[in-house]
């Protein structure tokens, strides 16, 4: 089994919820870039639960950068991540794999690995995972385009947006229950003509990525699934002058950067871990990302 | 630039759609494998334009299989399958790149080859690339246990289902438009475990794959968009007796196979060739996969 | 199994020795390099068996390009070289599996595929295939700077040089037998520093693809096997002003262009399939690239 | 730039010889190996510096085990084995890069970097990158079938063998000089037909990863560089009764196993880190792998 994304650049993650790590290696990283430790804590704190709506592990997330820096820059040979879990519960799960919890993958893990997986907090498929996806990005921040911009913003709570959403969502915490929510992107600036034809190509390739987020349950580019209701005389984007779309249009054409912004829609279902009693097996709390009501990961 | 899927076995695509011919080569098939040339040519036929309210191109679609097959069996060594097109109209594009059709390929990939880009239909972007694909996987057919079924219907034209969807589809093709459709899979029958962690895990490997075809706009798992709508307690499908899902859970859960049936939604955008006039370069027919008026490919 | 060399530039072969075809597809070229058609075929026939102390099979080797280049030009998209076989001899090799030829893969491969595999003429093993490798690297040349060069001559023949060599060659064939050979290369004008760490350095890499060549036997880089005989003193050698090094010192050091040419001498086996009588089953002729008696392929 | 070797199961190399760390990451370990302690201790003291004629560095190279063990037993996911640094000299290397030392990657590295590369004690191209090396392979022994055997002996010292290499080597330490050396593999009971065709063959993948090895100049198989010098009546090896060959027969034929031992020699330059005066920059201690006089990695 194998957790690696990127061909020009490489990103495995690493290490399990209640192991002694998680972290991740990057390949394939270009010498010379500068290192902004500055901006490393502050992503790291950005994905850091026990805030808020999401899950109440305690975890300092310190990054520890074991090779491939020099000086303050990357040498260009693979850089090592780690981060050292502190708020480990081992024995927060011993009734797993007997009542696996539901939506979780508890139960095909240790079917598929004749039950010697780590089970434990969804061992490395815990969101507790993305720490290392988070501390990878954020020293390859420096190789991106200045004028390359991603922005991502939650799109909606229980189908709210706004206030309304974050109204249901404190419902839905006092409840002792969850809800699914919907992350909005936004990715301007691409070269045109920037991506790969056919399985390697801007939408595969987010696809691929975004659909890995623990949770994820539907990807969306342009009008989405509304495209699917709509005629051509409504839906085509007309090349104007100098070759220029419109902000509405595709962002991605077969693959490739078109000039306009790729507007991308990404649905996570409720986190599986509430505290609502359904039956004994299901009070206990997971590891989804998402909005969650008392999840340690 | 590449036109490759899959990791233990391989197809990659080759071919544009006006050159002399389009195929698949595959590597990692295994030995021993039975070759159904009658399969073959009903898979064949299947995929073939030029009937009903698809592309009008004529094709007969002929493969030749020059290698890794010997007496009716797979050797275990590539196995090249070609077809050679037939119907070939080079002289149909010279408007390009001067008039990029809306929602093509055509620009960006101008743009990225410096001209060098076989424009003509879609060049290797174009729907008829399928051909490869299906043939290729008319040949892996023997390789996948019987009991692994994958069922793909067309689930809705124009947002309509059934009788009132292909209605809906006839009048736009009267009105020379085009419509957007979508295709539901069920995949059933994998085992419990199947599947990868992470970025490999079932859901952002089928992602990357049905994102890969031409037009598609949105891939759906499970519940899907509706999912980000709902409560944990709603959406939460408890383990039953003898680890068994309802036929409504998800179908796989952190990558892997539950045991419930795997759900797919697919939505294709209204292909952009259209005859309603628009603008004189709006009016040259495309190469999308999907419900069009006048395609050629 | 798989026939494929290369990250970013991938060759892979497929075809049989005595199946409709060989050939090699090409994927990560380039857009925009022009296609040498005159230099396409000055490599082929240089290649081509039938002439000197080389195999007597009869073969044109006119290689169809059927995708990836529009206009003279290469489009960036895979190329797909086909080269038919011709003298094909089916029924020559009905005595396989039951009496494998000494020094080839019959009785291995046989024994991997349970009987699924070409054995005809060495199928996908033979030195035929090496048509498809000459056909993508003539289509490659135009993409490798003009300032890097390879030399490749043959650098000794059953252990002797020049005329001395060519005789013994001569004696071995009216012997009815095969003589070992050595082919000596010299890469120069790379750029320093030009290659990759450890695994993908230019001698492991170098080392990879030759030893590939069926019959090779041993690669050696600078001084070799003699290295192991000499002291540092004696094999140090020392960076000059402007810190330049003797055409004497090795050309890649930690798998990086050092500025000096990189020597490398490749030893093949003498051809297995030779006319002298030492059993009956060893009077058949093989497939095996260098200097044989009367080999087929 | 990457470290990174094997498909189906791949090990990635990371860290600087006077870093904070070297280790490696393994990726598709099968689950359910139990891990023998023992072993790995006794495999990296026997790798360790600082005895004899070998490196001086002191290094008690104790083995973190991060992720993918879980109760004494791998669980299939990815194993991070950390190793800290702590004999590091980093103002021992003052004199990089304005004195590259001979027969190292200094120069290249530095050029190829722009200045970034570390160049310490060789940063990655050190011979100290093997404690990952051997500690990967350590881990990896109980998955390889206990009938597989590998037997690696010193075969030569500066050209000589046993007790005269021995004494030859002694000498050349006393005359603070190096020697080369040669080693000698036999790699036994493969079953029939493992393996690969081409560039992924036994010997291809065998001489690609002995060849990333630091120092090694010549990789031979079976009767090696002498097989140029035979005829093919002398050095073909014929199929016995039952199949099978002599143990001087060839042990892999066309990249696959043939059932006959496989014999394999590498030959190592002399280190290039030698003590007896030949230019001020050249007394400085290197980091090759083989009999050095006071190497410090």
């Amino acid at each position: 089994m194998r957790m690696s994304l990127g061909e020009n650049m490489t990103v495995t993650l690493f290490g399990e919820s209640h192991g002694p790590a998680v972290g991740a290696l990057i390949e394939g990283m270009p010498a010379n870039n500068e290192l902004d430790l500055d901006q490393l804590i502050s992503d790291m704190v950005s994905r850091r639960p026990g805030s808020g709506l999401a899950s109440k592990r305690k975890e300092t997330d310190d990054v520890e950068i074991l090779s491939g820096i020099n000086g303050g820059k990357t040498t260009g040979m693979p850089i090592l991540l780690l981060i050292r879990n502190q708020d480990v519960r081992s024995k927060d799960y011993s009734f797993l794999p007997f009542q696996p919890r539901p939506g979780h993958v508890d139960h095909p893990i240790n079917i598929k690995t004749e039950g010697a997986a780590d089970l434990r907090g969804g061992g490395s498929f815990s969101a507790r995972l993305t720490a290392g996806l988070v501390a990878a990005s954020s020293i390859s921040r420096n190789i991106i385009p200045k004028e390359w911009t991603i922005d991502a913003t939650v799109g909606a709570l229980g189908g709210l947006e706004g206030e309304e959403g974050i109204a249901l969502a404190e419902q839905a915490r006092k409840d002792g229950d969850s809800l699914g929510s919907r992350v909005d992107l936004v990715i301007s600036g691409l070269p045109v003509g920037l991506g790969e034809p056919w399985f390697d190509g801007l939408e595969p390739a987010l696809a691929r990525a975004l659909m890995a987020i623990p949770a994820a349950r539907a990807v969306e580019f342009g009008r989405g699934v509304n495209a699917g209701e709509m005629r051509g005389s409504e839906h085509n984007d007309k090349w104007g002058e100098n070759m220029t779309l419109s902000e509405e249009a595709d962002g991605a054409l077969g693959g490739m950067a078109s000039g306009a912004p790729i507007r991308v829609r990404v649905t996570f279902k409720p986190p599986s871990g509430i505290s609502l009693p359904q039956e004994t097996f299901n009070q206990i709390s997971g590891d989804d990302g998402g909005v969650s009501n008392q999840r340690k990961a």
